[in-house]
């Protein structure tokens, strides 16, 4: 396997978990742009769009610039932007490579975005509490947006509390709800309502047809463990591991060389543990170090040396701690994108 | 400040610091020899040797590599290395550059040493519970790694349990009577014990001058939450921080662009949050994403595009995720071992 840890990923589950979501999306006759912050990869952005995908999301200037270097045209940095020095000269130069359209919650934000040749989407929340404005306040906000000279294409939302197993299954219905409603606030202020765009991988497949016109799902290329734990998934259907080795079997536990260097540290208050082992349903990985996984382990233990195959909590985090996929056919692809973190 | 979120380090509070820990453990007659996992900087590895520093300790292969490269001759590999293909002519090229010592926790791991220019220490568990003999099952482990023809130097161990406020104060004791017991089971196996290694962050204040000979710290440069909340240190001697920018104030909170891919998502059960804010103690990060930080905020918030100095809860794990230290007398460093996890 070569040195571990490293991120191994099987490219027929990554296919078919591509295909699915494409389908999930036409069937809907939902637009789909898948948020790259993920995967991080020209390789693979570039399997979405033939798939089907109309565009990328992005969460930074930065990742923007990766993309559109490679000839991706058509990018939301989904994120309220809040323009530093220097950033409205990067803004533009990626407008002449791409269509560009940003994220914003708040009319200070928008004055700094103001002359800038991109469009604009309000931000609002529909149950996560972290950024955007209430539904019912997006038509307002996306005057005062107009008013700056820009272009509204309409609204979007991040259904984050999709990522907990009380809430994951209501989280579609919210977020159509809050569409709704900051749809009929910006019809009532006269504005046009091109985009209503949400999503996230665990609440995509309960999206219904109908007031959505967009979505923007990230995991659902690779899967990791809190996917499988929230049951959006199954483990036949995680295509990204770290390949870790066994380096101790002293008291009774097993441990690997994949810690939270290679893993990410992310463990959710429902989490089982730091992630799951790949074909070991039952092992549980109790503690984490900066290069030890710690796990309890029933049964037969793996032999000291041995290769097992570590599902990350949260795969995104994972990704960006490596400098390159190795691929189940051979090869490598490179995580082009990782750490553009602004 | 710059585009955000960065790693800000403050040189001032480093040197201090880094004298600090330089002085206790002159004072107690320990040599110092800091884990460079924390910093991943050639300068300040330097710096720490120029205080009088013996040597330093890595965990990785990879970060020897970087560090015999530019120069450091002294290197203590403090981890379990299992040899993987190739693993062994990497440690050969090492020896002719540096005095290399590596960990070894089993007869298995030993026996793929053998013949290399290297010396062991052998791990134990001194109550953290991860890798590492029982102390009394020392001098047998030893025995047969000599038999190997491997030379042992001596017996270490990571106190790990210090990072809990229940047993804290009680892990430099039981660090120090498992290094007793285990120089006492080499002694009795009639095998010389020239190193007891231990030493965290957390325990080092409460090391006592007679039994080990060498501490291994290495958040101490530093400082995180984690210390803070420990009660380890104060939010003066804070060296590190994410400087980030508010970039949403709804819904009364304030959100940053320091997120878990700047800051690490780490956080132990016994943290009050993600992260804690410089200057603002009242403040909690109480959710954390991939690029936002959200923060309860009482009293009077930072205004949005203000920039806000974020303490990351590991700092360990924040300082991977950069290319580089801004440092607060301007310049930066680069994070010369990222990523080096293998």
């Amino acid at each position: 396997m070569g040195a571990t840890p490293h991120l191994r990923l099987d490219t027929d589950i990554l296919d078919r978990n591509i295909a699915a979501m494409a389908a999930l999306a036409a069937e809907r006759g939902i637009a789909l742009r898948p948020h790259a912050k993920t995967h991080k990869s020209l390789q693979i952005a570039r399997r979405q769009l033939d798939a089907g995908a109309s565009g990328l999301t992005v969460a930074t200037i930065g990742e923007a610039e990766v993309f559109a270097a490679a000839g991706f045209d058509d990018l939301f940095i989904a994120y309220p932007l809040w323009l530093g020095a220097g950033d409205a000269d990067r803004l533009r130069a990626l407008a002449g490579r791409a269509r560009v359209l940003v994220g914003c919650d708040s009319p200070e934000a928008a004055r700094r975005l103001s002359r800038l040749p991109v469009e604009v989407a309000v931000e609002i929340d529909s149950g996560h509490h972290r950024s955007g404005v209430q539904p019912r306040e997006a038509g307002e906000l996306a005057a005062r947006i107009s008013e700056s000279g820009l272009r509204v294409r309409g609204v979007f939302t991040f259904p984050g509390h999709s990522y907990s197993p009380e809430t994951r299954l209501r989280a579609a219905d919210d977020e159509a709800a809050a569409l709704a409603v900051a749809a009929a606030s910006l019809a009532a202020a006269l504005l046009p309502v091109r985009l209503l765009s949400g999503g996230s991988t665990p609440s995509a497949g309960a999206v219904r047809p109908g007031v959505l016109n967009e979505l923007r799902p990230g995991v659902y290329v690779f899967g990791d463990s809190q996917q499988v734990e929230l049951g959006t998934i199954g483990f036949d259907q995680v295509a990204l591991t770290v390949a870790a080795t066994v380096v101790s079997h002293t008291g009774g536990r097993v441990v690997t060389d994949a810690g939270s260097k290679a893993l990410g540290a992310d463990r959710a208050p429902w989490a089982s543990g730091f992630g799951r082992v790949l074909d070991a349903p039952d092992a549980r990985i109790v503690a984490l170090s900066e290069h030890h996984s710690t796990i309890e382990w029933p049964g037969a233990r793996p032999a000291l040396g041995s290769t097992v195959l570590v599902v990350p909590n949260h795969v995104c985090n994972a990704v960006n701690l490596a400098g390159e996929y190795r691929l189940s056919t051979g090869g490598t692809w490179p995580v082009a994108a990782r750490g553009r973190n602004s």
